[in-house]
C-alpha cells in the first residue's frame, strides 16, 4: 500500500504526527471537485490504507461518494477493513460491484470476517457471493463462532509443526510450502492429536543447529486460546503476558487458528473506547455518524438522567417550606450535591478501570472499600471546612456553615462508598459497570446530598 | 517463567478468565503464614511474573513484605518491572541487595530502563551500579532521551542487514551471530549510512529461496520512528498502520533502536488508562497507593469544582428575590443544570476520544460541531417536552413548564457547543483536553442553566 520511507521523517516529532494533512486533504477534494482522477490518484498514493479509511470518515457523504466514484478501480479491500461501521454501510452500496469483489477476493479471510459480521443479511450475502468457495466457507466457518469471540478473531491460516520435529526439518519444510500465511511469528508445535504445546520463535529457529529438537526452543510464556473465549479476555492475555502470537483451540483442545498481536491490540483500542464512551453515558457511537443517529444514541442516559433528577427534585420539594424560609439554602444545595457527585465519580471511575484489568477483585475489594471511605473522609473534612467557613461569611451564619460542612462530610463518604459498591456490584450481576454505574453513583450522592443537607437545616436552623 | 499448558484450559472461556484465583491468593498467604517456604514456592511456580506483581499489588503491605523475604531468591527481575510504580519503590528497599542485583542483572536493557526511569535519584543509582558496564552504559544512553519517547522505550538490540544482501547470506549471518535479541521479527535493511530503508520479517527470509535479493521481499508498509518521538504517537502508529516492529533512529536518520508491538500496547493501554482517569478528575493513580495519597490526587480536581459551584451558587443568588416568592424554582433548577452536564459530558468524551484517535482535525471540525448543536436542539426538544409537561402537571402553572422547557433547550446547545469547542481548544493550546475539559463544560452548562432559568422564570413568571 504506501511506503513511510518517502514521508519526512524530520516532521514526524511534531505533536500531531500521523494527523490527517488540512492541506492535503484539501488537495484531494479540490482533484474530486474539477474530476482530474489522474491527480487524485497521485495524491492518495502515497496513503496507507488506514489513512485513506480516515479521510473517507471526515469529509461529508457527498463528497465521500464522488471521491470513491472517480477512485474507481483503485479502491482497496482494506480500506473497507479500516472505516467505522456506519461510514462502511454507506460505501458500499456506493462502490461499483466488481470492484467491491476485487477488493473483498484480495483480503484475508480474517479481515473478510471483521468486514462482514456486522453487516445486514444481504450486504453479507453479496459479499460472501464474490468469493472463491474454499475462502467463503473458511469465513462461515469463522462467522459460527460467537460474536466477539476468539474465533472471530482468528486466523486460520497456522503454521505448526509435529513436537518431535527438528530444526532442520522445519526450516526445510517451511521452505518447501508455498502458501506461507503473510504475517507468522511462531512455529506452533502440536501432538498426534493436534493439540497444541508450544511456540517456537522464527528467530530462535533461524539462531539454531539443525539438529535441536524444536521442544528445546520452545518459548517460556505460553497461552492457549479457547475459541469461544471473549475477544476482551483475548487482549488481557496479550496485553498481561505480552504474547505475540497464541494459538486458538476448539472444544476438544484441537488447534483450529492462530491470534496475533495486532488483532488484539486493536480490540484492546476498542474495548477502551466502548468503556470511556460508556462512562460518559454515550454508548457505541462514531464521529461520522448522522445527526439522527447520534441524537437517538445519546437518548437513553439521558433520558435515564431526567428520571433520577426528577427524584432529586422530589426530594427537595419536601423541604419546600424550609427553603421558603431560607432562601440561602437554595442557593447552596447545588455544591454538596456537585462535590458530591464529582468525589463519586472519581471513585467509580477508578473501580471501573481496575476491574477491567483485573485489579479490582475479591481479595482486595474490602480494602478498597476501607480506602475510599477513609478517602470520602479525609477530603470530605477538608472541603468541608473551606465550605464552611464560606458558607459562614457569605450568609453571616456560623451554624448554616457547620451545616454545610456537615452534610458535605456525609456526602463524600457516601460518594466513596457508592463509587465502588456500585460497580462491583453490577460487574458481579454479569451487567458491564461501565454502563450503568454513572447513573446510580450521582443519583445516590444527589439524592443523598440534598436529603441531608436540607434535613440538617430544617431541624438545626428553623 | 510460567506455562501456561498446564492451565486448565476449560476454565479460560468464563468470564473471570486470567484474574487471580481467590483460594490460589488465600493459600499463597497462608503459606506465608506459617513460613513454609517450598509450599511457597510451588504455588508461585505457575504464576507469570505479571500475575505475581497483581498479586503483590493486591495484598496489604504488611503481607507484601512477609511474602518477598520467605520468597528470598526465587524473586526476578521482571516482577519488578511489572509492578505499579508506587509498589515497586516499596519493595525495591525490602529486597536482599543480592537478590536486587541477581533480578536487575537478567533483564534486557529496555527493562531496566522501565525500572528505574520513575526512581528517586539514590535507588536508581543503587540498579545501576550492580549492571555491567556495557550494560550500564546503554540504560544510561537510553535515559538521555527525554521522558515517555521512542528512544525509552526501544531495544538496543537490532538485526540488521546492508541493503544489498540476499537471503543465503542473511540466513548464513543469523545461523552465525551468537547473540541474537530474545525476541525480534524483522530484519532491518540499512544503506551504508545506517540509514534504514525497509523490513523483511523472517517468515519471509524463511520462504525465499537463497539467491533472492532482500531488498525484493520489503514489507509493504514501513514506518521509521525518530527517538524524540512521543510515545503516544509511537502507539497510534502501530496502531494505526498494524506494525509489528519499526526501526528507530536518531536525529542524523541513523538507526539506533527497534520498537516492537508489545511494547507499543503497553503504552496504549497506558495512555488510555490516563485518559479515562483524567476525564473523572483523578490523574495518575493505582488501586495500591495509600490513603493519604489518593487523598492527596484526588483534592486538586474538587478544589476546582467547589470553586465553580461556588460560581454557580452566586449566580443564583443574583435571583434570590425570585426564588423565594416561587420556591418552585429551587425544586427545578437541578434538573435544568444536571441535564445540560450531562449532555455536555457526552459531546465533550465524545471530542476527546476523536482528538487521541486523530479522528477529529481541523477538516471537520466545524461539520461536528454543527451535528453537536443539531443533536442538542434535537434531544433539548425531546426531553424539553417531557419536563414541560412534569412541571405543568407538578406545579400546576403552563408558564412554569414553558420556562423549563425552553431553558432545557438552549443549556443543551450550549453543552453541544461547549462540550466539542472547549477540548478543541484546549488541544490547539497544547493542553490535555481529558485533563481540563470537564470543569469548563459543566462550569459553562451549571452556570448558564441557572442563569437561564432564573432569568427567563423572573421575567415571564413574576
Amino acid at each position: 500500500m504506501s511506503t513511510g520511507s518517502d514521508q519526512d521523517s524530520g516532521d514526524l516529532h511534531r505533536d500531531d504526527a500521523y494527523e490527517l494533512d488540512r492541506k492535503a486533504v484539501a488537495a484531494i477534494l479540490y482533484a474530486v471537485d474539477v474530476q482530474d482522477k489522474d491527480q487524485l490518484t497521485q495524491l492518495m498514493e502515497p496513503l496507507h490504507a488506514a489513512d485513506i479509511a480516515d479521510l473517507l470518515e471526515q469529509i461529508n457523504a457527498h463528497d465521500r461518494a464522488l471521491l470513491i466514484q472517480l477512485y474507481g478501480r483503485e479502491f482497496d479491500g482494506e480500506i473497507l477493513t479500516e472505516l467505522e461501521e456506519s461510514v462502511r454501510e454507506e460505501v458500499l452500496p456506493i462502490l461499483n460491484p466488481q470492484v467491491l469483489a476485487e477488493a473483498v477476493r484480495d483480503l484475508e479471510t480474517d479481515d473478510v470476517v471483521d468486514l462482514v459480521e456486522d453487516l445486514e443479511e444481504p450486504q453479507q450475502e453479496a459479499i460472501l457471493e464474490v468469493l472463491e468457495d474454499v475462502d467463503r466457507v473458511a469465513v462461515e466457518q469463522s462467522l459460527s463462532y460467537p460474536e466477539n469471540s476468539a474465533g472471530r478473531l482468528m486466523q486460520r491460516e497456522v503454521v505448526m509443526a509435529p513436537e518431535h520435529w527438528n530444526v532442520g526439518k522445519t526450516i526445510d519444510f517451511l521452505r518447501e510450502t508455498d502458501d506461507l500465511p503473510e504475517q507468522f511469528y511462531h512455529v506452533v508445535l502440536i501432538d498426534p492429536r493436534m493439540k497444541p504445546i508450544g511456540n517456537v520463535t522464527l528467530g530462535k529457529l533461524m539462531g539454531a543447529r539443525r539438529e535441536v529438537p524444536l521442544v528445546d526452543l520452545q518459548e517460556e510464556v505460553f497461552q492457549i486460546i479457547p475459541a469461544d473465549q471473549d475477544e476482551e479476555d483475548v487482549a488481557y492475555a496479550f496485553n498481561q503476558y505480552h504474547l505475540i502470537s497464541a494459538p486458538v483451540v476448539d472444544a476438544d483442545d484441537r488447534l483450529v487458528g492462530v491470534i496475533t498481536i495486532d488483532d488484539a491490540m486493536v480490540v484492546l483500542d476498542e474495548e477502551h473506547e466502548e468503556d470511556i464512551l460508556r462512562l460518559a453515558g454515550v454508548g457505541e457511537s462514531a464521529l461520522s455518524d448522522s445527526v439522527g443517529e447520534t441524537s437517538k444514541k445519546r437518548l437513553p442516559w439521558l433520558g435515564v438522567n431526567l428520571f433520577t433528577a426528577i427524584c432529586a427534585s422530589l426530594v427537595i420539594s419536601q423541604f419546600e417550606a424550609t427553603i421558603s424560609e431560607l432562601v440561602s439554602l437554595a442557593i447552596l444545595m447545588p455544591i454538596v450535591a456537585s462535590m458530591g457527585g464529582n468525589a463519586g465519580t472519581q471513585s467509580l471511575t477508578v473501580a471501573v478501570r481496575a476491574l477491567a484489568t483485573k485489579d479490582l477483585t475479591g481479595s482486595n475489594v474490602w480494602r478498597v472499600i476501607r480506602r475510599e471511605l477513609m478517602v470520602g473522609l479525609l477530603n470530605g473534612l477538608c472541603f468541608a471546612t473551606v465550605l464552611g467557613v464560606v458558607g459562614m461569611l457569605w450568609f453571616e451564619s456560623a451554624m448554616l456553615g457547620a451545616v454545610i460542612g456537615t452534610a458535605l462530610v456525609f456526602n463524600m463518604i457516601i460518594a466513596g462508598f457508592a463509587g465502588t459498591v456500585v460497580p462491583v456490584t453490577l460487574d458481579k450481576m454479569g451487567i458491564d459497570p461501565a454502563l450503568a454505574s454513572g447513573t446510580f453513583v450521582t443519583t445516590t450522592t444527589d439524592v443523598m446530598g440534598f436529603f441531608i443537607f436540607l434535613g440538617l437545616a430544617s431541624k438545626v436552623l428553623l
